[in-house]
Order: C-alpha cells, then sequence, then structure tokens
C-alpha cells in the first residue's frame, strides 16, 4: 500500500538487529487516517473470506484491527498479556516469544468472546517470524475457532513468517513488505 | 450517550468492590460501531477546545481515543506501560496507581511526540479517582503542553475524580455518569 509504503520511507528508522521504528504513526503515536485507510485495504482485501471476528494482540495490533473492524462491521477481540481481574477464572492461554522485548509473554483471550464457530481474520501491525501470530492462531485453535485469514501492516520478509504460517492454507496479506535491513537502510519489495 | 448506557446496562456487569465489567465491547472485544459513534461524540462535544493532539493510556484507552481522533483529524499518542527499545533513552515517566491492578504502574511517552506547544485532549475509557488521567496530565505538563480537555466513555461519580481534576479549569466530559454501585446494581445519572 502505497501510503504506508512512502510513510515508512519518510519517517520509519532501522534501529538495527532488525527493529523498525515507526513509533511516529503506528507504535506510540497513531495516525488515525492513516490506520484508517489501512483499515480499509484490509477490509477490501479480506471481503470475501467470510470473517465473523477479528483477532489482534494488544498493543500495537489495536489500532489497526480496530480500523478494520470499523470497515467490516465486525467485533474485534484483543488478547491480553496481563489477565485483567474482570476475566474469568478460565481463560485461553498461550505463551509467545517477543521479538521485541527479548521475553515470553502470555496471550490471554476469555472464553466469552471466542466461540467454536467464529471465523477469525488476525490483523497485527507487523509479520516478522509470526510468532505472535502463531500464538493468536493457536488460541482460536484451542477454542475451536477457524482462522479464514491474516494481515499485517509491514511484513518483514526475511525473517520467515509467512512461511511459518503458510501451512494454514489461508491468505495472508500485508500491506507492506520490506526485504532486507541493512545499515541504516530499509529494502522494500517492489511491488509491495 | 444513550447507545453506549444502554449496553451497559444490557452488557455491563457490577462485579463488586467498584469494578465495572465491560469486557464484551471496550476492554477486551470492542464493539467498533459503537466505539466510533462514541468517537464521533468526543469530537462534537471538544470541537471548540483548539486540541492539537489527542492522548490517552495503554491498552484500554486507545479505541476511543482512536475514534475520536478519527472524527478530528488529530494525531494520538498512547502513553507505554514499559518502554520499548524503539523509544529515546530521555523520556517523559510517571507512576500511576492501578485501581484494577492494585498496584503501581509506569505510564511512559517520548518526547518526540509531546511538545511544548501542543493542546492536548485527554481521552480514557473510564474516569474513576481520576489517578491515570492525573498522571497523564503530569506527562503532558512536563512536556510543557497544555492540557484543553478531558473526555471519558464511563465516569464513576462516587470515586471523586471529576473533583480531583477540576483544579485544571478544563471541559472534563463522560458520555455515561455511573453514581452508585451496590449489590449487582450499576446506578446511573438520570441525565448521563
Amino acid at each position: 500500500m502505497q501510503a504506508l509504503k512512502e510513510r515508512i520511507q519518510r519517517e520509519g528508522k532501522n534501529l538495527g538487529g532488525g527493529i523498525l521504528k515507526v513509533d511516529g504513526f503506528i507504535n506510540h503515536q497513531v495516525d488515525p487516517l492513516l490506520m484508517d485507510a489501512c483499515g480499509h485495504e484490509f477490509a477490501l482485501r479480506f471481503k470475501n473470506v467470510g470473517a465473523t471476528k477479528i483477532l489482534t494482540a494488544e498493543i500495537s495490533g489495536i489500532a489497526p484491527a480496530l480500523t478494520t473492524a470499523l470497515h467490516m462491521g465486525l467485533p474485534v477481540v484483543y488478547a491480553r498479556k496481563h489477565k485483567p481481574i474482570t476475566m474469568p477464572d478460565q481463560v485461553f492461554l498461550t505463551l509467545s516469544p517477543s521479538h521485541t522485548k527479548g521475553r515470553t509473554v502470555e496471550l490471554i483471550i476469555s472464553p466469552e468472546y471466542l466461540g467454536h464457530s467464529e471465523r477469525v481474520l488476525i490483523i497485527d501491525d507487523f509479520l516478522a517470524t509470526g510468532a505472535t501470530i502463531q500464538g493468536l492462531v493457536r488460541l482460536a485453535q484451542t477454542a475451536g475457532a477457524s482462522i479464514v485469514g491474516i494481515g499485517a501492516l509491514i511484513e518483514k520478509t526475511f525473517e520467515g513468517g509467512r512461511n511459518a504460517l503458510a501451512y494454514l492454507g489461508v491468505p495472508i496479506e500485508s500491506l507492506v513488505s520490506i526485504t532486507a535491513m541493512e545499515g541504516d537502510e530499509i529494502i522494500f519489495l517492489e511491488c509491495g
């Protein structure tokens, strides 16, 4: 998606170690109009998958998942990383290694909001190794729900997440694909 | 706001100890159309305050802040509770007691996204004791920014947050006001 790609070119920073800083418009400050355009694009790309619910992980997945949900008219569930006191004792919980935190985090969903008949579209900010998204997949599958699609704002193709998720046999859409991050450069897929 | 009030009446749960569970449409699963309507309402109520930026706290403030930002065409910054590796070493940081967590949490904002000329509108899910919002106020004031308004989806008037924030002399708007939570009842302000 051209608007997102241009914004990354203009404001994104390669911090080294595969870390892309997009704090000015996605991860700390959010540009709502850009996020809305991304949500609109996801809604177009996934209009035929028959999704009944959008699933994401707090924190940075919330903005793109919410704008996608707005355009698709679907509820969105964000997996929590800490169990709030409002959640029942019995939950779906999985562990997921966090690339940017250097440790394992919990992903928790209440069975109240993820049932076995749901058709789940996963939306997140990044598709890198795919570890977080695989955690969401495990939660959805444990609930008996089916995965119907996976969308990420930014894919780092060199981290292999797409291959790791291919076994699901569902459409995987990223709005911008980055093929390499060398020195302080960010290399985009030409057609991405 | 009638739509939000009716949703709380239908699906909200008084868990005791002043805890209102709204996990089905705000805090875990989000109803995007309801959040969009709330954002539209905030945009109307704050259209004349001259805001240049919307400020909230992760996690549950993100959805209403984002939809408000969409309707106002303003960027939104969400204060982080853990410093990500993409954030510079020098940050604005304050401590805030968390009502629902029973402990103190950090609220962190990068100086990159909150400058001294900003006119900040704070949007959050709850106004209870006002502790989280006071933390956001301290961060904004440390940055040299001015606060121009405070909006919350749900105010628990019996926890005194409005009085604690009155010294700021800015408009404080809540879309639904709850005056008491006794037994398993939720008592709404008649005009709220």
